[in-house]
C-alpha cells in the first residue's frame, strides 16, 4: 500500500531509487506566498551531501535540486510543489553479486519478503539517498516555521562512547565540523575514535538532538496526532534509527512526581514552565517552552569485516562488502532528523488553524 | 483538526471525556467474517480497571462494553464496528478548584491554549479514561492477528529503580500480580518501592515491553508508514509515555556494526536470523523474528506534595491536589501498549494485502 | 476496507444498522467554541423522520438525538462529537425469508458477494437509516456554516412528471406539505400522481435541488478535492442517487460558449458574475454566487407487485415484497441532500484556511 | 490545504502548470510485479494530445512520458512510479494582458480570490494539461485492470445536438476519427456542426460515455466510498464537467419501481441481472454487470467574440480571447474520463481486498 506520503495538510510524497533517474518529492499543501527559490533548499542538501570529510564516502554527488512546479514569480501558488535531484553518476557497475544474498543489517531480505524482488543497486528505494527528498520538503517547512518565529536546529550529540558536554555547547560551532557537533573538543575526540574503528573495519552508532525554538503552543491534535506521536512517526520512519526520546526521555522512568512535574509561574505578564523535562509536550500538544528530543542512530550496517549470511535461495555463505560507506550514519543524518521535525511542526501548525471558532472568524469574517 | 483517528485500513476512530457519558470507539475496515462478542473484549478492559490493587485507585469503575453495531450472528459484518462504555458514576463532584488553575504535568494549560477552553472534570478528553476505547478496539486486533497465529504481549519491565530479572522472567505470572511483571521477586520488590513512595506523598514512572510472535514478513510501507514508524506515532500517542526503544533501541548508540548486525542463517529451508538486536523490523519491514519494543513513562503528575503553578488568568499560588490517584501510571498503561501495538500490527497486516500482484490474483482469480 | 468517514479536517464517521441497537456518528475536527445542543439537531432529524404523510412509511420512530461527548457547558471543545440514535423498536420480526432472497435493485445481492453474508434485518447497513448519522452531523456543519452567514437548503424539485414551476416558487412554503415542495401547486398534483402509483402497487423517482446562499470564495482544492469533485462523492453516496447536476448540468453539453460564460461585472466595488450557468463553481473553486445542484432519485425499490428474483443459492422465485414502503424517496431524501451539501462545503470552508500564508499569519501572528 | 492526492490504496498525485517545466504524477501503492515500461502508457497520452485534427489546436506538443522510478527490470517494484512529461515549447510568449484581467468561464478569478495570486500563463494549474498526469496514471490503472479481465472504454456520445446512434454503435471505430465517436456517421454530422459553430467563433459542449466489462463484484466501501460515490468524486474532478449519470442517470427520476428495478436470475449456474438500468452499481458496490457512465461537458470557455469582464482591480471592459483553442473539449476528454474511471476501479478493487477474512486468509496463510 502507499506509504510514501508524510502530513495531512502540508502533505509529502517522496519517490526515487538510489540508482535510478532521481530523487524527487511533491509538497501538496504548502499555503500560497511564501517567497521561495532552489537556494533556499540547497543549503539543506548540501549539509547532508557525502564527501565532505575523512568519514562520509569521497563519491561525488552533487545533488543539485530543481524545482519544477508550484513556484511562479518567486513565491509559491498553492498548487504542489514538484522537487527532483537527478542522479547524474548511474554508473554501470556490477551489482550483480549484491543481488544474490542478503546483507546482515540492510533491508534486502525484507524487500525481497515483501515485494518478491527488489532494485538491488545500492539499497534502491531503501539507500538513505531517499533523504534526500526529505531535506528538500523540510527546508520549505522550515522556510515556513521561520516566518513565524520558530527555529528547527538538529546537532550531533554523541559518536560511540563521545557525547557532547553542556560547558562546551554552542551552537554557532556546528558547521564548523564535518561531524556537525556545537563542540570542537567532542568532535576531535570523536573523529579519533571513528580513525581507530574505521581501521578495525568497524562501524559506530550515535545520537542526534533536536531543539525547536520560538514554538507556539496548541501544535498537536490529540489523541493520535499529538505532537509526540507524530514526532515518533516522522523521526523512526528515517533509516537506522531505534530508539527516540522526548525532554528527559528514558530518564523519566526512574523519576518521581516531585521532580518531573514542571511548575508554572508568571514571567512578565506571560504563563511559562519553571523547568521543561516534559521537553516541550503536555497532553500532546506544544506548551510554548522549547521542544527536545533524541533520535539514536544504530551503527552503519554495511562494514568491510567478513559476515556470515545466506543466499536469496537459502545457501549460507560468508560475504564480505566492498565499495566506499561511512563508519557512522550521525552526521549526515543530523539534517535529516531537522527535516522530519520541521515537516511535522509545519503540518500540525496548519492542523492547528481550525482549533477554534476565533481562528476561522479571524480568517473570514472581512472576507 | 481531528485527530482521534488511528489506521489507514484498519482505521479506529475514539470519543469521549472523563465524566461525559461515555468513551467509545468506532473501528471501520475489520474484515468481515471474524468471530465477535463482547467476551472478546471485556478481559482486555478487565485488566486496564482500576481497583485492583492497592497501587490502583480504588474507585469502582465497572467499564462494561457494548458492542453497537457491525457484529451480526456472532461475527464481524464488514461495517463499522461501534463500541461504548457508559460512564456509571458521573459524580457531581465540584470541579470548580480544578477548573481555575493548572496542574503541573497535566494537559490542563495546552488544551486551553489550544481550543480556548476544556472541560475541567477529571481530566476530560485527556484523561486515562480515553484509553478505554484504545483497548478495546485494540481486543479485536489482537483477535484478527491470533488468526493469523501472531500474539502480541506486553508486562511490566520496570519500576522505578526495580527491574525483571532475566533469570525469573516466566509470562504466566504477569496476571498473576496486580503490577503485571512476568517475575515475582520483580514484584514485591516494586511493591516494596511504590508504598514507601506512596508514604512520602510521590509517584514514580516505569517501563513497559511489548512483545509479538508469530511474525509474518513483510508488514510496514516504506517509506513513512514504516513498522517503526507507525509504532512510533502509536506509542507516543500514549499519554505519558517520553521514550521508545525498538530492538535494542538507545544501546545502538554505542555499539558497532560487527555486533549490531543480525546474520542470517537456514534452518530447516527457512531463512532465519541468527540474533534480533532489530527487534523484529528491518528497513521499516517485519523480519519474522519476534517484534520487541520498549515504552517510558513519567510519574504519575498527580501526587500530594504541594506544587507551585498559576492561575489560569496568570496568578502565582500553591496547590494540593486531592483525591484518589495512582502512583504509577505502568501497570494499567501495559494493557494499552499491548492494544496500541496490536492496532499497527493489524493494520499493517491489511495494508500488505495489496503489496504484490500475486496476492492481488490470489483474492481475484478464482471470483 | 474502510469507508465510513467523509471529510478531511471535518471529519465525519457513521456506524449502524437499520435493526441494530442504534445509528450514531463521531464528528472529529470541529472547532471549538460552537455553540451547540441537541436542540440544534433535532429539527433536522424530524425532517427525515418516517411517518409524516400519507407517503412516508407510518410506523412510529421516534429517532431522538443523544449527544455523547464532544459538547461542554453548550459549547463544542474541539474534540470528537458523538451522537447516537437509539433504535427503539428492535422488533423481533422473522426476516428469515427476505434472508434467503435477493430483493432487486436492492443491496442484497452485492453486500453478499462483497461481504460473505449480510445483516438481513431491514436491509442493515444498507438502509436509508443509515443517513440519520449524516443528518445529524449535516445539523452542526449548518450550524458552523451559518455563523459565517452561508446557507444550505434543499427541497423538492420534481416527483415523477411533476416539478415545481418557478413562479409559484415560495421557499417557506417547503415545510408546510410533507413532500417539502416550495410550490404548493405541485405539492397538490405530486400527491395526486403519488395516490395514482400507490394504487397500482407500484414507486416513482424524482429530484431534489439544493441551494447555498452567502458563499465564500475560495471554497474547493484542486485538483482531486475541488467543490464539485466532493459534492459528487458527497452526493452519490447517498442510495438511490443515480445522476447529479451542477448549475446547469446536462444541458450544457447542448450549450454553446457565447451562451455558457458567465461575465464579470462590478457591482458598487465587488466583482460578481452576469449570469451563474455555473451554479457557483469555476475550476473546482466556489465563486461566491450561489451554489446549485441537483440529485436524481431512483423509484423505491421496494414495491408490492410480483417480482422475479433468485434465492441466495440461485434458484429463479417469484417474491411479492411485505411491509410498509415509501413509493417515494424524495421527500425524506430532501434533508439528506441539504446536510451532504453542508458536510462538504463545511470541510471545504476549513481546508481553505491554510491556503495562503496571509491566512496563516491572519491566525498566529498576535498569538 | 493538499488536494492533488486521488485513491487510498492506489494514491496518484499530480503536480505542474500548463508553462512550469513540466506536469508530472507520483503513483503509489501499485503493487509490485506488474510489467510495465513507457510504451504502456504513450499510447494514452497520445490520445489526448493537441493537433490531431481540424477541431484541436494545431500546436505541436510532443507529450513524450518518461518513467523516473518505481520500475525495474521491467516490473513494477512496489515502490512509487514518478512520471513526467517535460513542456518542450515554453514559449516567452507575452502573457501580461491575460494576467490583468479574469477571462469568462476559466477558473482565473477563483484563483486569485484562494490563492491571493495565480500563475496566469495558459492557466497555469487550472489548465487542461494537468489532465496529462491523470492520463499517464490512468494508463497504469488500466494495465492492472486488464491483468483481471477488466477492461474500461470511454467514446464521445454527442457533440451538441449530434448523438451517435445505437444502430451504428461499433467500438472499434472510435480511433478511427479524430472525434472519437464509435459512429462514423455521428462524427460527419458532428464534424460539419463543428466547422459552422467554429465560423461562428463560438464554441460548443458534449457528452462523454464510458463502459467497464469483465467487472468483478465487490467493488465500493459503504457508505462514504461507494463506487459511484468515488466516481461522482473523479469524474467531477475533471475541469468542465458540469453533469455525472450513472446507468440511466437523470432518467430515473421519470421512472418507476417496476420497470427501474433490475431483476436476478441464473445463467448457467451464475447469478446474473435480466437487465442494467443501474448501469452495474448496487448499493454503491459493484454487481459484476457492465459499469456504465456519462459525463456532461461544458463548451470550451475560449472563445473569439468579444465578452465582458472585469480587470483584477474591477474595472468593467471588453476583450477578445486570442490563440488557438480548440472549439470542443469532449474529444480530447475522453481519454481523461477513461483514465479517471480506471484510477477509480483500480483502486477500489485494492481496497475490497481485505473485506473478508477468507480473503487475509487467502493470502497469508501459506506464507
Amino acid at each position: 500500500m502507499s506509504g510514501s506520503t508524510f502530513g495531512k495538510i502540508f502533505k509529502v510524497t517522496t519517490w526515487g531509487e538510489s540508482h535510478g533517474k532521481g530523487i524527487g518529492v511533491v509538497v501538496d499543501g504548502c499555503p500560497a506566498g511564501l517567497s521561495l527559490s532552489e537556494e533556499d533548499i540547497q543549503p539543506y542538501l548540501n549539509r547532508r551531501k557525502p564527501g565532505q570529510s575523512q568519514f562520509t564516502t569521497p563519491r561525488k554527488e552533487d545533488d543539485a535540486v530543481e524545482i519544477l512546479s508550484g513556484v511562479f514569480e518567486g513565491k509559491t501558488t498553492g498548487t504542489p510543489i514538484s522537487m527532483v535531484v537527478f542522479n547524474k553518476t548511474q554508473r554501470s557497475k556490477d551489482y550483480s553479486e549484491i543481488a544474490s544474498y542478503y546483507r546482515p543489517g540492510h533491508a534486502d531480505y525484507t524487500f525481497d519478503q515483501k515485494y518478491g524482488f527488489r532494485d538491488y543497486r545500492g539499497g534502491g528505494r531503501s539507500s538513505g539517498r531517499e533523504t534526500i527528498a526529505r531535506v528538500a520538503a523540510g527546508a520549505i517547512a522550515a522556510k515556513l516555521l521561520a516566518e513565524l518565529g520558530i527555529k528547527v536546529t538538529a546537532y550531533t550529540k554523541s559518536i560511540g562512547p563521545v557525547s557532547l558536554e553542556e560547558k562546551n555547547f554552542d551552537l554557532s560551532l556546528r558547521d564548523h565540523n564535518s561531524l556537525f557537533f556545537p563542540d570542537m573538543e567532542a568532535y576531535e575526540k570523536a573523529s579519533a575514535f571513528l580513525k581507530e574503528k574505521q581501521g578495525e573495519m568497524d562501524s559506530v552508532g550515535g545520537v542526534v538532538e533536536c531543539l525547536a525554538t520560538g514554538m507556539k503552543t496548541g501544535l498537536g491534535e490529540p489523541v493520535f496526532d499529538k505532537l509526540d506521536a507524530r514526532l515518533g512517526q516522522a523521526i523512526f520512519s528515517i533509516g537506522a534509527v531505534k530508539a527516540l526520546e522526548i525532554g528527559d526521555g528514558t530518564k523519566v522512568s526512574a523519576s518521581f512526581g516531585s521532580t518531573d512535574n514542571d511548575g508554572f509561574t508568571n514571567e512578565g505578564g506571560k504563563i511559562v514552565k519553571t523547568s521543561n523535562h516534559a521537553g516541550g509536550v503536555l497532553g500532546g500538544i506544544s506548551d510554548g517552552s522549547n521542544l527536545i528530543l533524541r533520535a539514536y542512530f544504530k551503527p552503519t550496517p554495511s562494514i568491510f569485516q567478513t559476515q556470515k549470511t545466506v543466499t536469496q535461495d537459502g545457501r549460507p555463505i560468508e560475504i564480505q562488502i566492498k565499495g566506499r560507506h561511512d563508519p557512522i550514519i550521525v552526521p549526515r543524518a543530523v539534517v535529516v532528523v531537522e527535516a522530519m521535525t520541521a515537516l511535522t511542526l509545519c503540518d500540525l501548525l496548519l492542523c492547528n488553524m481550525t482549533a477554534t471558532m476565533d481562528h476561522v472568524k479571524k480568517v473570514y469574517r472581512d472576507e
